[in-house]
């Protein structure tokens, strides 16, 4: 049975500089009414970039949300209009100084569909060339090399413990396995 | 360098019933200030159920955040002070009315952590059996079962698109697959 819960009321919280706020009234099918806090986001992209020696290049952030240094894959939030192509490419360059001969988006998802429409899509990047990072002006991030069975490891034993970061290797591993085949 | 950002204030925005909403002033490495828009969440679990004739049973609900229908492991959100493991066996009887002979968490990961603490544990459950399911009020589910490459496919070609969902799929894949071996 497939339904769409109508919008009976919007209710704006917040309006922030990242993310937003508002409570939906829905309808429904039995006609009852139920509340859903939703946090607008504009939508980000992440990138596995990949030497030509088969090693995956990362960051390492302070994340102020769960208080951790976490280990992830370079991404950044879409800007207004921006293509996610291009946002790939700039995020890339900005946060590990790489630029990338081949960028191609791998897959895109929600990441967590019960609360937030936060769309990330998932590019992998190979022929990287090392430049000079510029991060902005709030970001502190260093970069870790790994080959990718290390990064599969990492994800087994919980030192990599970022959703994106997970989904891309991965997805990233079947898709080189797969060529090797 | 590892380093940790200071909270210098931090400002409630939100008090939700699912989720609340902060603004942290934080302290840069250079001493500048910058602020954080952080969504409180209480966490998560997932199951990914799988059938003794390898079938993994999938649920599909209309989500209000997304504007759209998709194609999910049974998940719910952790109770005040509750175990994530008698959570898991909750919300897989609530969801689908399965019980399990065996439950055991595979990872756990931050759904997004550039602005949510929210933490997902995702749980393997073998030796299903049927029983009558028993959402909660202002839920509508549909009750899926796809066998394992059926549901690589649909990673692949974007029918599944939700992260816990992607995440617990290709864990729930590496680890029959080294069974198997």
């Amino acid at each position: 049975m497939i339904y769409e819960e109508k919008t009976m009321k919007s209710e704006r919280i917040y309006e922030g500089k990242i993310l937003s706020v508002r409570i939906d009234t829905v309808e429904l099918p039995d006609k009852k009414y139920s509340k859903r806090e939703i946090v607008e986001h504009p939508g980000a992209v992440a990138i596995v970039p990949i030497t030509d020696d088969g090693q995956l290049v990362l960051v390492k952030q302070f994340r102020k949300a769960t208080e951790s240094v976490l280990l992830e894959i370079p991404a950044g939030k879409l800007e207004l209009n921006e293509n996610p192509y291009d946002c790939a490419k700039r995020e890339l360059k900005e946060e590990t100084g790489l630029d990338a001969e081949k960028v191609e988006q791998m897959l895109e998802y929600f990441s967590s569909p019960g609360f937030t429409n936060e769309k990330v899509r998932i590019f992998i990047a190979s022929g990287v060339i090392s430049g000079e990072a510029n991060p902005e002006d709030d970001e502190y991030i260093d970069i870790v090399k790994v080959n990718i069975d290390e990064a599969l490891k990492m994800i087994d034993n919980g030192i990599i413990k970022d959703g994106k970061t997970i989904i891309g290797i991965l997805t990233a591993y079947s898709k080189i396995k797969n060529i090797e085949k």
